[in-house]
C-alpha cells in the first residue's frame, strides 16, 4: 500500500465534488490500486468553504503557495480556473517537483505547451483529462489507446450551455434570449454567458484537442471563432427543414495545408451520431487512419462529472508515483501551420432579406457564379407586408474567401436588404 | 530513441492490417514517442500469407513456439484466436518474459485471469484492447480515466454483425434469414455465424468488461446467453409501433445481490442513444456513480480499426519497455457473486397466439394476477383464417422467475396455442 498526499486547491463545486469521491472511494482505491490517497492540504481564499465541506481545521489554509511548498503534498490539483493565479500556482507546483492534476481549459489552451514542457523537465507529469469533456475519457484515449493512428480529424460538441440552448431553439422554437434565461434559471448558464455564447470555451478545449490529436501546438488564439449570440430561431427551424439540426461544433482537421481548426454555429444532417447529443451533453467525435469513426460521450459538464476526470487524474499519477514510472511527457514534436479561415471549403447556407421585385433572383445567381460559387439549392419564402422577400441559398463546397467575396458584392445590390444569416454546413 | 521488437503471429485480415501500420507509422511513432518499432519476426501456420504481404522471408516462420523463444522478440502479438494453440502461445509468450498483446476475446473472457496472474507474477503486461468493441478504447478508459468511479453499469452493442442484421430487420422488414444471407453477402457474418447469432461473441466480450468494470473476474460461462436466431421480423416491427428498437444487447449491472450479466435481444427505447447506433458500429455504455452516462462508440470489427487496437497496445507495451516501467497488475480484488438470471427483474415482452374465444383475455390476465405480475400494455391483433389470434403483453417489472412461472401455467391453458415470443424491455 503506498500513501500518497493530495493538495487541493479550489474548493468551488468541482473541489467539493473532489473531496467527495475521495471520501467515499478511500477504501475502494485501497482494496483495487494498493493506494492510500490522503487528502493531505487544501487551500481556498474563501475559508467558509472548510466548515461547508467538513473539512479538518488543520489542512486548511488560504495560501494555495503554502500548500505547495509543503513536503509532505504529492500530488496538487489545481481548480481555481482562469489563467492569472492559477498559471503562477500550476508553473510553482511543477517547479517544485509535484505531480499536477487540473481542469483548466484556458491554461492548458494558452500555455499548455510551456507547462508541459517545464512538467517534463522535472520529469513529472501535468495532466488535464477535466479540461474537456467534462467526464468523458477523451485526452487519454487520444494519448494512448489510439496512438496507432494519423488522427486525420476531431470534432464534436464541447459546450454543454450553449448545446442546451440550442436543443430547445431546435425541439421547441425558443429565441435566443429565452433560451438563455432558461439557462440560466437552471444554473447551466452564467449571468455573464459570454465564455459560452460566444465560444472561447470551445476554442479552448478544440486547441487542447488539436494539438495533441496532431502532435502540434495549438492555443486558443489560433482557432476561429464564432459563437451563437446571432443565431436566430429563423434560421434553427428553417434547418431542421432541410434536414439538418445546428449544433456548436468545435473542428479541427487536418489538411494538406495545415490545421484547420474554428468553432462556429454549423448544420450537421439530423440523421448524424451528433444529432442526436441533446441538452447539456457532450460528445467528440475523433476520426483515424486506421480505426476510421469514433465517438466518445457523456456529460460535459457537472461536479461529478469533471471531479471523475480529476480524480481518474490523480490515480494515474498516484500509481506512476507508487511505481517510480516515468511518465508520459508532451508528444508534440510536429510543427503545422494553422490554415486561415479564408482557405475553408465547405458548404454555406446563406439567408437574405431582399425585395421582392422580378430579376432580383437572376442578379443574385449572377453574382454566386461570377464568383464560382455553385449553389445547392435555392428556397424563396412569401413577401412579407414591407414587400420584402426572405431568399435561403445552400451552396455546394465553396473557398470562405470567394463567399466573403460573393456577400460584399450582394450587400451592394440595392435590392439586397439585408444579410441576415450565414451557417457553415458541413456533411460530417 | 529505443528499438522494441515486434513479433506478430497470426496473418489473417488483423495481422495484416497491422503488419500496414507497423509499415505506414513506422517514422511517426519514432517522431512522437521516441519508439522504433520494428516488426522483428512472423509467424503463420499458412505460409503463402510471406509472400502476400510482402514480407521478407528471413524473418518468418511457421512455428509460433520459434517466435516465442527468440531472444529478440519484446513484444508477441497473439492473432491465432480460439482458446487451444492461442492459450499455449500466450502462456508460453508470457513465461518467457515477454509483454503480450492479443485481440482474443474468447481467451481472455475464459482465462483471462489466469493469464493476467501469469503476466504479473513475471512483471509483464497482457494487453487484450481489441478484443472488445474493435478500435473502440473501451478497455483503457476502464482501466484508468474512469477509476475514479464506482461503475454500477456496463451495457451495449458489442457485436456488429447481430447489429447489421437488426437493423435491416427493423429499417427494411427483412426476416431474420434474409437479413443472414445478406450479412454473409457482404463479409459482415461467417459461413457458421453461430457465434454472432447465438451471443458467444458478445457473452466473450461483457464478461471481460464486467471483470475490469467491477474489479471481479467473470468468464463467459457465467453470462445468461441468448442470440437473436429465434427473433422474428414480426416482433421487431411491433417493437417499432410501440416506440421500441430491439438490439442484441450485452448487459453487466452491479446488484447488491451480485452481478447481474446477460446478453439477450432486448428491446430498448427509440429514443434511446443506443437505438441509432446502426449497422455494423458497435457502443457501449458505461455508467459510474460520479461520470454518470459515458458512451464509447466506433466500428466493432474490421482490419483496420481491430489492428489500431491491437499497435495502440504495442506502443503502450513499448513506452513501458522503454522508460522501464512496471505496468498495471490485475485489479481483480473482489470475488462478487454473479445472480441467477431467475432472479432478474425488468420488463418483459410476450407474443402469444391464442384461440379467439370470448374470456381467454380475461383468463390469461388472471395467470399474470397470480403471480403478482402487473401490466403495463395488452395488444390484441386481428383474427387469422384459423381462428387464431395475437396478443401481445408488455410487463411492468417483474422478477424473471415470476415471468417463468406465468409462461408455465399459459402454455397450460388450452386456448394457449402458442408462446411465441419473449423479448426482455430495458428502460435504460
Amino acid at each position: 500500500m503506498k500513501t500518497v498526499n493530495i493538495g487541493l486547491i479550489g474548493l468551488g463545486t468541482v473541489g467539493g465534488g473532489v473531496v467527495g469521491i475521495l471520501q467515499d472511494h478511500q477504501e475502494d482505491f485501497q482494496r483495487h490500486y494498493a493506494l492510500d490517497l490522503r487528502l493531505a492540504r487544501v487551500a481556498d481564499r474563501n475559508t467558509a468553504r472548510f466548515t461547508q465541506l467538513g473539512l479538518d481545521p488543520a489542512i486548511c489554509t488560504d495560501d494555495a503557495f503554502a500548500l505547495i511548498s509543503d513536503p509532505d503534498v504529492d500530488v496538487v490539483i489545481e481548480l481555481i480556473g482562469g489563467t492569472g493565479v492559477a498559471k503562477d500556482v500550476v508553473a510553482a507546483a511543477l517547479e517544485a517537483g509535484k505531480r499536477v492534476v487540473t481542469a483548466n481549459k484556458a491554461l492548458m489552451a494558452s500555455s499548455g505547451h510551456t507547462l508541459l514542457k517545464a512538467a517534463e523537465d522535472r520529469g513529472v507529469e501535468l495532466r488535464f483529462e477535466a479540461s474537456v469533456g467534462g467526464g468523458i475519457p477523451i485526452i487519454e484515449p487520444l494519448k494512448h489507446a489510439l496512438t496507432a493512428n494519423k488522427i486525420t480529424r476531431v470534432l464534436g460538441i464541447v459546450n454543454g450551455t450553449t448545446n442546451y440552448m440550442l436543443t430547445h431553439m431546435s425541439e421547441r422554437g425558443l429565441s435566443y434570449d429565452d433560451a438563455l434565461a432558461e439557462a440560466q434559471a437552471k444554473g447551466y448558464a452564467e449571468a455573464d454567458p459570454s465564455a459560452d455564447v460566444d465560444g472561447a470555451d470551445a476554442a479552448a478545449k478544440i486547441a487542447i484537442l488539436a494539438s495533441i490529436a496532431f502532435h502540434s501546438t495549438v492555443t486558443i488564439d489560433q482557432v476561429h471563432t464564432e459563437g451563437i449570440r446571432n443565431l436566430s430561431a429563423t434560421d434553427v427551424a428553417y434547418a431542421a427543414t432541410m434536414g439538418y439540426t445546428v449544433k456548436l461544433l468545435a473542428i479541427a482537421q487536418l489538411t494538406d495545408e495545415g490545421i484547420d481548426i474554428r468553432v462556429h454555429p454549423t448544420m450537421i444532417p439530423a440523421g448524424h451520431q451528433l444529432s442526436s447529443v441533446k441538452g447539456v451533453y457532450n460528445a467528440i467525435y475523433v476520426t483515424g487512419d486506421a480505426v476510421g469513426d469514433t465517438m466518445f460521450f457523456g456529460e460535459g459538464a457537472g461536479a461529478g462529472a469533471a471531479a471523475s476526470a480529476v480524480v481518474g487524474d490523480v490515480i494515474e499519477a498516484a500509481r506512476a508515483l507508487a511505481d517510480n514510472n516515468t511518465t508520459l511527457g508532451c508528444t508534440c514534436t510536429d510543427d503545422l501551420p494553422i490554415r486561415p479561415i479564408t482557405e475553408l471549403e465547405t458548404c454555406y447556407y446563406l439567408r437574405m432579406i431582399v425585395d421582392d421585385k422580378s430579376g432580383v433572383l437572376a442578379k443574385m445567381t449572377e453574382v454566386f457564379a461570377a464568383h464560382d460559387v455553385s449553389l445547392d439549392s435555392i428556397m424563396q419564402q412569401g413577401v412579407a407586408h414591407d414587400g420584402t422577400a426572405e431568399i435561403i441559398y445552400v451552396t455546394h463546397r465553396a473557398r470562405e474567401e470567394a463567399i466573403r467575396r460573393v456577400l460584399a458584392e450582394l450587400e451592394g445590390l440595392d435590392v439586397v436588404t439585408e444579410i441576415a444569416a450565414l451557417i457553415r454546413v458541413e456533411a460530417l
